[in-house]
């Protein structure tokens, strides 16, 4: 089984420990974005996993390319091309300081691609699962043309489309995300979402935008994730992650999967995380590597939320966990120094 | 409105991440001392504020002065000259390891400037607003002096003295300090005490100098508070940050206010800190940025408390955080990473 | 006398010591650009600068801001506005490997901004000196013309206008810097030209491209210079740096300077650079200074080509040297120790 | 009264912050291993401590030789000659995830030392305690070898013999370790159980396994230190920590002696450790050094248990920790900033 | 054409800047040996290269394999098991003091692989060219007798053999070497010899061991080649690269290439180098391509001693410098900023 | 033979790579002095070497006390106590720039011990060489004192004075150094004289002053060794190094060495330095490991010049170079790669 990811990576420029920008006089640089950290987490898994996206041909550039490739992912149908890479300076909060992400991706590559410029029949040659996550098609209309693009291939070729609703809302607004997602859900074969994606995205009422109470609200939950499936019968399983946080770091985590009309859901995690960010994607990586492996449906979603929560204890967007290791905590919960 | 602080500004030199200062083989350079702290909170903030010191004509002494001007700070008034500036090693704690501070200050330009040196009229010309800590007076009997110069001019010109009590055993002996101080509050007229600041500075029992139940004891607090007022009928105002101290890292804090004979007083944040220095100024900074701006009483001494606990959550001296984030922390307590 | 100095600064990312952007995992962060470089060295010298830009509302345009605030330029009338704060990333050569900049400059605050958003009667108002380089009007058809009304400006109002003609071959075509540049020079009361400006910018050969061999034709550029005052009455004074370059680190500099129809020429350094950027603000900003102090026509090149050949020495772009450091090179050529 | 220790000392490599190994591109250096640190222990404490290893005449031998000597230890009984110095590469854990250690010792300067290498009556003389773990004789064979000629030696010259069981699973199996552990306890006169070494180095049974609940099996701690004294008659006194581990950071910690029949018992520390290795070796020290100092049974309990817990807020292998600041951790558990 | 390179890749350690190892708390990390390097100077300029060796299967194995994969080198051959990753520290020589490398590679996987591990009919399947150097054999007799076997297949399956015979002192003696190399040498197509490895390998003297006069000898060299040739009739061609070394980073360089009874000679390249490592490497890769690409001998030579020289001012082991890249240097010798 | 240094280390803050002290937001921390720096380079080279200071009871003390036992200097002599350690920041230059160095050592235990604290009987005994420079007695009148009972001791028991004159012109004034100097050298039985040294503290004018023709000036030098010799008829043998220095890191070196009427001179040595500090220093420890060992006096001035060229290409203050090092140097000066 091969799975194709579509979106944009970033150019990550993170200042060093808690900063502020305005103090830092240096940037860890890292590369990362959604669809990119999926396919690693599925590469680093021991999947086959190739990441499509338009890079500039600069050093920049090559640098987003060679980091996919050291982790794995295959690269091959990656164009290349356009003026640069998109950007995000990242500030990591603590406790009462949320994290903070300032996006500079405007102008890039992808966004600036024309639709015509993914032939689909080519890029999707050989693939079994597509996944893109909502913040494609928020990235240009062009990019957003080039979504429709692929899902009506893979839907008239049988590929089965995953998505992550995954709203932004630095990206776009409520109202054009939902106009735009609720027509792509018509093609979409398994959907995650999470938090607030559930009303922006589809306008679904599942959460009242509180993160200190996600998981509080689990009915509420559950039943947004039946209208999803009542409203998109093309989606055959819903996964989403649900969360109480306190404190930047602080917050229990737990899945939820309904699949054949059943509901799935994983013990609760408490964690205090050393980097907030990328662990929906690490919950989207590990659900295909899952469904991949024909994991039971409470194995999955076991698997999927442990995987998850790892990568809130793993530096830069990439879960760099093996299968291996999440098996481990899944079991013991061991946390003793292995020596 | 235009504030003046005055006091020391030092090197700043920490060890990287926790490490001990034997086993460093480098520092981390900052700037930082009360005064000069305050008046970047302010800046920040948005307000007028002017910094008066003496720094030496180095490159060191140009270093501090730069770093003030990065800022926002008004530096226009700081006297250049003299020996050296003061320097302080940091070791940051972690539990129940302390962080601690190691002084080396003697014979800075400061320390070493003649009284006469300070020209109150020509300084303080255009001031609303006079600041400085118990700190400054300790430094040497001649800044002391030059103390005593500063509030007798305010006091015939109409300039507020605002005094935090900031008491530092290193620097004098609760005796020496009370020989002082007692004499300085005649001219204050709105002072902020906190922890030993009562029993060290004033001689007033408040606290019985366990840092993990300061809360517990805030009755005696408020009998502390009120007989400041009784005892310095020109302080028209105190403010007091009280805290139950767990570890270097944990602990409660919660902000008390008097004004006009009533208490004013904010919730109990519950914090981790990241680096617990500078909360006291960032409280003083934020407490005259609400006078200055006119906030009630209550809301004045809840953003004066958040924006302490803020500081808890920035690395080095400065609380380099807006009006904007404070008062986004104090209405969601929202953690979740911005983007 | 009050200098402004007009252009874009952007956010510098540097890779460590002189590795490849594809090796480094880390950007150092700093600040510059032609027409801030030349307002740094103005304030670090001592004198009255102010920077006029537009900045973004955001943590990097901030830190922006503040690099120029700490170093005493007056950033009073810098705008504030647009998306981003333009990028350029940099690859430190070494003797046959060149030095490499990339731009990611596109989309930038300044590029975006509207010609009339520049009030030109209350930016130069209390201005004495007005200074830009070519690489202004190359950001964008808006900022041309920004440039165009700023020079009317000061052409009816009597403030002198300084321009170094800075080609930039990334930036826009000889014919299109052309059509441009010689429209401005019309304006332009002093000139500074170097290497290939003399053909890219105005058309007049003067050097035949090889940096191996600037100063060995310096018959050539000495017609050059004239051909510019012949076709320029308005510029009474054409300043030039000559160099023959042989490594990215090894070269001679030398100044040569027409004034009054005689050429003034300094000496030839031999140096070894340290970093080779920043060398020709430097030698402009140095320039300005020697022109409002009243310096010789010999000391004045003898000086700007001293601070030119200083900041090869200096890492980042601002050359922090003061005209003390400066006057003792040009006098003694002292390198050892000083302790 | 001088002790002597005798194991590895190893180069530790520890990738930055959290990063994995596949992250990395440094790596922290320092030296560490059990017996080492506790020479170290010894010499900050004030006492007199010599350690002894076989080194490499290489500069990496040099370093771990220097190293010992920064923080005081006596150099002057190791070896020099052999082809490597063995390397231990860490990766520091968070919560969920755990620290791992990754040996690569193989083939070093000790493993691949003769046993006859070690001139016992040389290298004891003038020796009053000698301490080994049972790192130690896991090793290699000649190094087991060793430790029964020093054991020999010490036994019949009067010298007390101080183990710390400290079993490894990656060194050596249960049942090799068992076939030499039992054979060494002959010779021990004060014992060191933790965790699994009762079981893995003695068969026996003193705790489940679970490191989520040692503290909670106190009673069959007890049983199983009531065993090691029947079986092992000339062990005069056995010294354990016990600890409930939540995650990677959190736990509790306590201390338990027996002597004379009687079991000494510490209070429970409840703690978020910085760096959780190295804290065996803290307490062996500070064991040592209150038995050499005659510490009452009590007060060396707990003394060495405090001494253990703030080894967990310390970088690296050495706990570079006061005895003044050890008792007053004691005595206040003071957390807050000393300044 | 598909090219395969054989041989050991370590973890190489370099202290920062040019600290000695005795100094430095914290090493660079990075990977490489020589035909690693080769390997990735292939990919780099677009060529399909693949690299054979075996990695432990452990965190520090995986970086190895990660970083191969990074720079588009074909890690699908390589053999995982085996205990350590082999490594080298490295301390940087600056003028009169020389760089030092410190080997500790004893014990690695490769080093310990049985030479029936490799098959070479899997592996060298679809391979056209077969490159080595003399450190292969050099690292046990199990992989002495895997060369052997590789040599003969390639001999027998018509696939070009390239050898850089590459002495070194540390890993085995002139004797055993010629008589490993001497029997090697049969099987060899296209030889590269350098400095001593005419003498230490094959026993024919074409230098006087005086690394300072290289060039000097250009004679003697060209007897030596030309002996080669005479006792080796299935080598068709002989490159080397000649050198006078002045200080650590000062030399000159030229390459010479014996093809068809016909010299050609580069230019002398006069560099001052950022860290001498690799350039044999970097060479042995660019002759490759040329050969590959069917460059002219003069192009041939030329373009190998450019690449050889550009990777010297490259840090770490690899040559990441462009086809472009080499051919603009080879062209203009321009070394101003590129912007 | 045991030898004595006395004087003072202190903190050494150097701004990493070339940053100026404005630009830097952290410091590189060493320890050194000249008398330290000597005892260091006397230990390394395998020499029993004692170092006499004073060292506050803090950690900043700790660590300059276990930087020296690190390296091997026995610190068993050093008292312990006063306010603080000496500092002295440093900004590395760069060809046409200056290194510069900023003492900020007023107030240190040293400069304010008294000259009584020293117990010479007890401090010397067993002392074979008692070592100190110019900078010792120009720290405190009271240091001054104490040298003076340290020369006196030494003269009455036989015990070698060595002496480097070393003047430091931001320490004291020519006339004070030289009131005080003069009187010393009276017990001074060998002596180092470099540059400004005959003139600044014997008043002997041996040098013009240009540091870029000191050895151009030999005959001078001559001169002026001989009038030492004539006027100090205690002093046996003098030594010296002559430079010419063109630019902070280039500069050709000499040695010469007056012994029993003749004048022993090294070859010159031209050198790239990487951090020109300390070489004065080396030259004083490699002339007295020389004096212990009997070196011939052209080895011993050859040996003596070749340690303190080595110490330019070493960071920081000590000269952490070993005799084999030295001497392969000398025989060879070879400096390709040692693998």
């Amino acid at each position: 089984m091969k799975i194709l990811t579509f979106g944009e990576i970033m150019l990550r420029l993170k200042t060093p420990e808690h900063l502020r920008i305005v103090q830092a006089d240096g940037f860890e640089a890292s590369y990362g974005g959604a669809e990119s950290n999926v396919a690693v987490s599925l590469a680093t898994l021991g999947d086959d996993a190739a990441f499509l996206t338009k890079l500039p041909k600069n050093p920049v550039g090559d640098a987003a390319f060679n980091e996919l490739r050291r982790y794995g992912v295959d690269t091959s149908r990656i164009l290349r091309g356009g003026a640069r890479l998109g950007i995000y300076f990242f500030e990591k909060g603590s406790d009462i300081r949320p994290t903070s992400v300032l996006y500079d991706r405007a102008g890039s590559a992808l966004a600036e691609a024309d639709a015509d410029e993914f032939n689909w029949e080519a890029l999707l040659s050989g693939i079994d699962i597509f996944f893109f996550s909502g913040v494609t098609p928020a990235i240009s209309p062009s990019v957003e043309q080039a979504v429709f693009g692929a899902l009506k291939y893979c839907h008239s070729h049988g590929i089965t489309v995953i998505c992550d609703l995954n709203y932004r809302t630095k990206m776009w607004s409520q109202e054009k995300a939902q106009s735009v997602m609720k027509e792509l859900m018509q093609y979409v074969d398994l959907c995650i979402a999470n938090d607030e994606d559930f009303e922006a995205t589809l306008g679904i009422h599942a959460f009242d935008g509180d993160m200190a109470h996600g998981i509080d609200q689990i009915e509420t939950y559950r039943q947004g994730i039946l209208k999803i499936q009542e409203l998109y019968p093309n989606c055959k399983a819903v996964a989403s992650v649900l969360r109480n946080l306190k404190t930047a770091e602080d917050g229990e985590w737990m899945g939820i999967y309904l699949k054949d009309g059943h509901f799935y859901e994983s013990p609760i995690h408490t964690v205090h995380s050393l980097e907030a960010v990328g662990a929906g994607d690490a919950f989207a990586g590990a659900l295909i590597h899952g469904l991949v492996h024909g994991f039971s449906p409470q194995k999955l979603i076991d698997f999927s939320i442990t995987a998850s929560v790892m990568k809130l204890m793993i530096q830069h967007d990439f879960n760099l966990v093996s299968e291996e290791e999440i098996l481990r905590i899944m079991k013991t919960g061991e946390t003793n120094v292995i020596r």
